[in-house]
């Protein structure tokens, strides 16, 4: 089988790449550490030809469509962010050159928001791929991660987003603070839900539930795991609260099937929300699907 | 001058030594970066000597009375907290066994809460010594670090307190989080003072508001200071929020001279707060001779 295209999910830490038949089919997939975060921007050519080079055709060009980080400023080719409303994924694609005749590559645009200030570079892909699957969808997504993108979503158009640094808050507070020493391994799903609930009942005052994790601990003898589901479903049930505005009253799609999506899905759920689930990698290769075909016939 | 007892702040980072005379006053004042978190059990001893052994007398004993984290479980000798409410200070002292004949060392306890649990060891000590200039104090005293006291005082006793982690939260976000890239040097008195005001107006969306200042960044070209003074108020605004219940309609005493309390007084007086000021070491000798006088009516 001969690749017809090849998509690209360039972030920060990794680069994955994906070769496509004509129809949009993954033939072969490969990956590297060579995300973004570690290339000067005269290193992502050979980069990339690391993984491309045995998809590449004897003569003529193989189109190359990247979304992701590789798109910043500090990355291989600024592709600048397009402002909301607008339908991502679609437009705006940055032409990169190339030393290789045989490439043709593209860099995807994020999207941008004036008012909350706020950004995204990547999730717009995904986005796009439950737009292609379903084109019709009026709600919310929600993708999970280090910063959590939520997506207001309607008439085909991402209407504005909100980004929270709830996973980088865990992170940080779990492994770094003092809260370390009383955060070890394990989980209670009954903790988890009173915190989350706890943090939706009374988000004003979650700020002052953190400490009290590690004095439990020096006064007591907390049950495995409690002190970690509850720094989890107190920092949810925080983002929850601040997102309200977003997400109260419509149907929400979590892009994503990890452990920590199924988190939000729960804590979503407890509130009587609607959701639904979209596996994160096929996400991003409809979204590059949708990306391809635009530019397609753009250049056709 | 011949030094009549020693006073010791032992924290976790430093120690700091102080030869009183029979009066109370300072005679002279040493200190070392032997914090308890350098020392095992063993070492403790020496590290006091090392400061002490200058105004130890020929023959007979000297009172050292120490307060802080020497008296936690991993510290010297364990000096278990008192539950509030309690007056602060005055019992509980742990005596601790010494090889050399001429140290008779007491270690101050902490206080603890069973609801919300909390702890703090150290800080007691300052709110003795506000008691010991004002006996009727009846208010809140906030002792800003990097984890923010807030008690709850009243007939001479700490009533009940809360524990913030908003200076460790401060320092994570500016230093080792995506924002570092945003939080520059500088500083902006109003964009502090909007952050608070913002904070405290909706509690519930701060967390919203940490990655807009990456994205204003990212966006725009924000004035020197103000990502770092954003992010400050926001961070103070929102425990403003969560300890509205303990400080609302009462006066604050803050103990602490520093810029980070004067951010504290400056933010409480924008929401109508009567605010009094305390040099933090100088609480810290106060409570110190309040104890001491108690340790020698006990043993004298």
């Amino acid at each position: 089988m001969t690749a017809s295209w090849i998509g690209c999910d360039w972030g920060t830490s990794n680069l994955r790449l994906w070769a496509m038949d004509a129809e949009g089919r993954v033939l072969e997939e490969r990956q590297s550490e060579n995300g973004m975060g570690r290339l000067q921007p005269g290193a992502f050519e050979a980069a990339l030809l690391e993984l491309a080079s045995e998809f590449l055709p004897a003569s003529g060009t193989m189109p190359v469509v990247i979304c992701g980080m590789a798109g910043a400023r500090q990355g291989w080719r600024e592709a600048p962010y397009l402002p909301v409303p607008c339908t991502p994924a679609a437009h705006g694609a940055v032409h990169v050159p190339t030393a290789d005749p045989r490439l043709s590559v593209h860099i995807l645009p994020g999207l941008s928001q004036a008012d909350p200030a706020d950004v995204m570079r990547g999730e717009e892909t995904q986005i796009a791929g439950v737009l292609r699957e379903d084109p019709g969808f009026d709600g919310v997504l929600c993708l999970p991660g280090t910063h959590v993108k939520w997506a207001r979503v309607a008439g085909g158009q991402v209407q504005g987003f909100a980004t929270s640094m709830t996973g980088e808050l865990f992170a940080l507070l779990a492994d770094q603070s003092v809260l370390r020493h009383s955060v070890g391994a394990g989980w209670n799903d009954d903790a988890f839900d009173a915190a989350v609930h706890d943090a939706l009942a009374d988000p004003a005052g979650w700020v002052s539930r953190l400490f009290p994790l590690r004095a439990e601990a020096l006064l007591g003898d907390p049950a495995p795991g409690v002190a970690r589901s509850r720094l989890s479903g107190g920092l949810i049930g925080a983002e929850l609260a601040a997102m309200r505005g977003i997400w109260q009253d419509r149907p929400v799609g979590i892009v994503g099937a990890d452990a920590l999506s199924d988190l939000y899905a729960r804590a979503l759920r407890q509130e009587g929300t609607t959701v639904t689930r979209n596996d994160a990698r096929e996400m991003t290769l409809s979204g590059l699907r949708t990306a391809h075909a635009a530019l397609s016939e753009v250049t056709s």
